[in-house]
């Protein structure tokens, strides 16, 4: 299909200035062809002054504007008549076959529907410690990107179950187009123990298809088809692809870019700290398209901890409530769609200071703030990070093609199953056996760390219970829901964040290791208030360490 | 032995008319020789008219009487002299080789003694949830079929470990007479934390041996040696052999059939609408003998649903209570020996109707009903089951032995170890790696739906009893239990049935999320009645899903 | 750098009786020259005869002193200037080789600082049943002997997180010298949720290297560089090598011996009995060196049992609490090394009569005796002990090396990952799957009975502290915690034991269901003192079994 289009959009409709270029048979092969300049892209040039300067002398100079944009002629004809861009990553694929395929190559060792709150899964105690939010009726182990939307749509926290798949049950490795692969079972269609915890926030950094339709930051905007407050059933429908190559790879110029709006803001506002290089900066240059509809930002050298952070990174993407006055915060407000950019001691911090949480917890009543894959916060300062180590480096590693070409694998791998790609470049002295075996050691721990997190906060989740039973005093229990608060972020930024502690070992400890002395601090606290209450005393002995 | 056997009984004895019949040495290779009409049959069939109908014309024509019945000679003479009988599979297995030497197989991936109330095991709250069960002394997942018979009787809630392997800790993997691998160490011995719970009627579809000594639903006759008030030792005694090929096949005339009693009567009460083709009926055919001693059901076309429904089918074979009264009802009561042909949604109300249950929780009280292995009933209404698909289809594929010959496996396979066999024939386009990758998909997901109905249960079990100890009113506590009931029901079930929900992911999806939601139900209830007795409430917050 | 050594002290140094040996190089190809009777070594027998007698006639009988021992001329010179005792195990493996680097050999199937305390581990509710041991800040599985020291050091529980890998997450598989491979982080260095466990004692099963400067039972004495009461950092650093060759074999005549101290104390007091031969004693010599400073117990024939058992034995290693008066048991007391011999069930009775456990338990206020690795009492009495087979024969059988030369493994493996090497050679009629497929079963069954007891020892324990809130009285209690004495030992012992029960499955069923009981038994004290003192009233219903 592709290959027929870039013949038939290598000519470029509009102002008589049609020209044949034959040329891309040969770059859909991946060579294009030596001079395309004469395809009337002069004439589009005239109104997009930036995109001429971003195309011109980058690797897709020689691509005609109508490779990627259909009904120029109209839109020449009439300013009004917008151009119908073609976002779809298999355009780019027509060239770039390799990266192509590999993005939406099907790992079958990465099971699906993995739910993490069970006693081999990542999180054993969620039921208990995040009650009541919408994780717990599903919350599953991540896939490969190539399933980043439909996994999304149907969890049955998404949309109370409305979406499913076609094939049903079978439908669970059907990759490409949404409405392909799912179906709409109807607004009446509600499945029981199920959440409708979905929003058109949440949603983009699982897709590229609403860039042009969805205004910076998701503010109202007459020009914006979507916004943070629109009705997600419909978002979701107009939604077919998952993140594309556009997200990361400028299409004019082919420059590393960034396009999600929260990490934009949250970098131009707190510094590029985080990413920054030694001189204490990133190359990041933010441009403003259309008066401010919609920014991007461009690097000059590829940085994938800025590309991989528009989503592996912590956000607000739901309602909440205001710390001090605990008044909903609805989906006008934009706190509703914002990256704080802060690791696990400061997030708490920070939030108060956003005033703003997600939700209350069912037993104790302590106001819990919810990470969500904070991969770039948690990476930030490790060894390997301060090494100058990328995501790609280990995630995108150089592989071979079946023709033994090699190229950048756009599979986004996990390391401990491609030791050799991942690790041995810049570990050469080591076997894949060695290095995995020292991945694990790391694991082993950090997970023997989580387990003891989540033991002490159901600790103090049962205990607050019993103590409200035994009339504690507010105060007392106050003390205790603030220690809640503080242990829950500590811990649930570990089950949250996907490398089981390996991205960075010793924030994971420490702060592993915090969660549970503010959690201990609870327990005594509230037994000691029991205590007094009632009959008899809990145990008292001598502790040894 | 076998060989030989057939050779020593070609010749019917009696009346004279003993004729030899070389042609089976021919027989015995699978090949039944061209006449065998005059061994003597028609005296037999003087009398037993309807095995004649049964066997003139089948493929197992040429086979004489003497072929599986001793003592024929002095049966002919006196008939108070009564035959032998051989029903051991391995005469069978004489010409039916590799089905015989497929069914003994062991699978050595499926490991023996494996607990299910562990974390890692199918029910890891066992010990909370079905307490004071005599499963929570031990409950194993399943191995293959040749284990039936010893594994039912070494377990330690079946005999109190009186019931032992010979070889001890290494006798796991014997296969064979149950006699030759197992000892019983007599009626002194009892193992601590073991139970006694082992009964004539459940071990009727773990052998074929009492065919002939067991009246039809086991109720007590002159001609029956056991019914379902016999001594359970005396009874394992007995029992030489696991289930046999004549539990789904007529020796005389091979043609499909069941014999276990209940399940021919719940069909025969119940129509047979569970096993029905499209025009809602079955051909099965019910056949009584000895003046109602004993009935079968046959088939014309054999239907594996009904045939493994014999066994992997959910039934009562304990003595229990009456709902209404209370009374015990004891193995006297052919309600101890039934199976009620229900779905989960429909088990309580069903035993509710029989008024029967087996026993009351150990903590709430609760009235308990216990599924055991319902496959049947899961299967009923499935995609697979709509399409037409039987048990055997997937569990007893079409293999090849060591010579290249292919036969219908009696190994009955977990399909999950045999994708090609088990799903490609009917699924062509797949590869056995994405067919597994979407069984897992299935699996991982009612896998979490099992485990947080087994939270919300044990949720309610403790807030049960807190509640009592609050003094909460007996009113509250009995609308408590009896949502106990409800939810209990819906989640044993799926930890009963084997397939971790992929034998109807739908159903087990409802069931389960109904379980969940009146386990909620009951927590919520006790809460509120303990808030309003205690000193504090338990925080009730904004809910978020 | 050995055989270089070796050939620099051919030479044994004083009184001018320097003989040169070229037959060393011949030596470190492992066969000794024919004759090196005179190499001064008679200077040396002069004062030590105990030596004269265990060397000649040995198989290091050729060697001369100067092999292992440097200084010579100075010690000859004045017996004050004490000779330098080289006693790495890098010199024994220069003629031992296989030997050696099998020793040193990693395991990469053996995971790194895998928790126990996790669902998925061995002790799983290890956090509520050993609060607030130093055991629940870090517990891992066992790794194999080239790790035992840094495993020790690193721990978090060790020494507070002041040891640290120099290589830090990335120094897991590094084997060697302790200090090459860690780094001591000062004394001002402590991570949170650490304890600061480890003593002097602890680390006499984990190498040779204080064999010299360690007075037989870590008394105090002016000889002795050492003992019970030193700082425990400072002997750390003083510990470079892991257990060596000389724990098991003496180098002077290479007989097999033992040199741990309490194992030597506890056969010299209890005699034998565990590691008697039929005749009821054992060949064990104990001869005493420098007037009673050190024993070693000498065997003629060498037996693993007794080997192994000097650090795979259960022993008292920390500070405790006298039964009868409650006070501090100190370092300077040796009750602090103390080797019971005791088995799981008369461990408790034992512990009474020496009057000595280890801490309460945080909830109950129980006296906990705490079981460490019990191999070898488990063994005792197994049926493989009472078939004469010894730990070697399991865990190091002969083995292949690469030029296919046959040798005693001194890797000591696991069987199941050897069952052709461990198990087939006693079991030739079985292949290694079925033999795997037996130890799965025992295992099995027996982690199904440690999930058990742990779940009744949690109940027990919540139920304590209800009973407390509840104010029951304290005669109550006081039976309840001396049944959670009993049940406790019961269970820890076989999550201390790193058999999952193969060792001996009788003695486990017996004792874990022995467990289960006790812990019931208080369980339904608890529960019917409670039901007396609160408004309502435990379920009680019939018992079903």
């Amino acid at each position: 299909m592709w290959k027929k289009r870039l013949a038939a959009v290598a000519v470029v409709a509009g102002a008589g200035l049609a020209v044949s270029i034959p040329a891309f048979s040969t770059a859909a092969k991946g060579k294009p062809a030596a001079t395309v300049k004469d395809d009337g892209r002069e004439v589009c040039y005239g109104c997009h002054d930036e995109i001429k300067a971003m195309k011109e002398g980058s690797k897709h100079a020689k691509l005609a504007c109508g490779v990627c944009h259909d009904k120029l002629k109209e839109h020449l004809a009439s300013y009004e008549n917008k151009p119908v861009t073609t976002i779809d990553a298999a355009l780019c694929g027509s060239c770039h076959k390799d990266e192509f395929e590999s993005f939406f190559t099907v790992n079958y060792d990465s099971q699906p529907r993995k739910e993490k709150g069970v006693p081999t899964g990542r999180s054993p105690m969620m039921d208990k410690l995040l009650a009541p939010y919408g994780f717990t009726f599903e919350h599953n182990e991540p896939r490969g990107h190539a399933f980043m939307v439909t996994d999304q749509f149907v969890v049955d926290r998404f949309a109370g179950g409305r979406f499913q798949y076609k094939k049903r049950w079978f439908g669970v490795d059907s990759v490409g187009k949404t409405w392909d692969i799912l179906e709409d079972k109807g607004p009446d269609f509600k499945m029981a123990e199920s959440a409708k915890a979905g929003n058109p926030t949440c949603i983009q950094c699982k897709t590229s298809d609403h860039i042009l339709k969805w205004k910076f930051m998701g503010d109202k905007d007459p020009r914006a088809k979507w916004d943070r407050t629109s009705d997600i059933i419909a978002v979701a429908k107009d939604t077919q692809n998952v993140v594309g190559c556009i997200h990361c790879h400028d299409p004019h110029g082919t420059q590393p870019r960034v396009v999600r709006d929260a990490l934009i803001q949250a970098i131009d506002e707190k510094g590029a700290k985080m990413f920054a290089g030694k001189d204490g900066t990133t190359d990041l240059k933010v441009i403003s398209f259309r008066d401010g509809f919609r920014k991007i930002g461009v690097m000059k050298k590829s940085d994938s901890r800025m590309m991989c952070a528009q989503c592996h990174v912590n956000y607000n993407c739901g309602t909440g409530y205001e710390f001090d006055t605990g008044k909903k915060v609805g989906y006008e407000d934009q706190r509703t769609n914002h990256i704080p950019l802060a690791g696990p001691k400061d997030l708490l911090e920070h939030s108060k200071k956003q005033n703003f949480y997600e939700l209350r917890h069912a037993v104790t009543g302590a106001r819990l703030v919810k990470p969500r894959h904070p991969e770039a916060e948690t990476y930030f300062g490790s060894v390997h990070d301060k090494a100058g180590v990328t995501c790609a480096d280990c995630h995108m590693p150089i592989m071979k093609n079946k023709q033994g070409k090699s190229f950048k694998s756009h599979m986004v791998i996990k390391p401990k199953d491609h030791v050799k790609e991942a690790c041995l470049r810049c570990h050469p002295k080591y076997t894949a056996e060695q290095k995995l075996y020292q991945i694990q050691g790391i694991q082993n721990y950090i997970r023997g760390k989580m387990r003891k997190s989540e033991y002490w906060l159901g600790q103090l989740i049962d205990t607050y219970a019993t103590a409200k039973r035994w009339g504690v005093d507010e105060e007392t229990l106050a003390k205790a829901r603030e220690k809640h608060e503080e242990a829950h972020v500590l811990w649930e930024w570990w089950t949250a964040e996907n490398s089981d502690g390996f991205h960075n070992p010793d924030l994971a400890r420490d702060t592993l290791t915090a969660s549970i002395a503010k959690s201990k601090e609870a327990v005594a606290l509230l037994n000691k208030a029991i205590e007094a209450k009632s009959g008899g005393a809990r145990g008292a002995e001598p502790k040894k360490q």
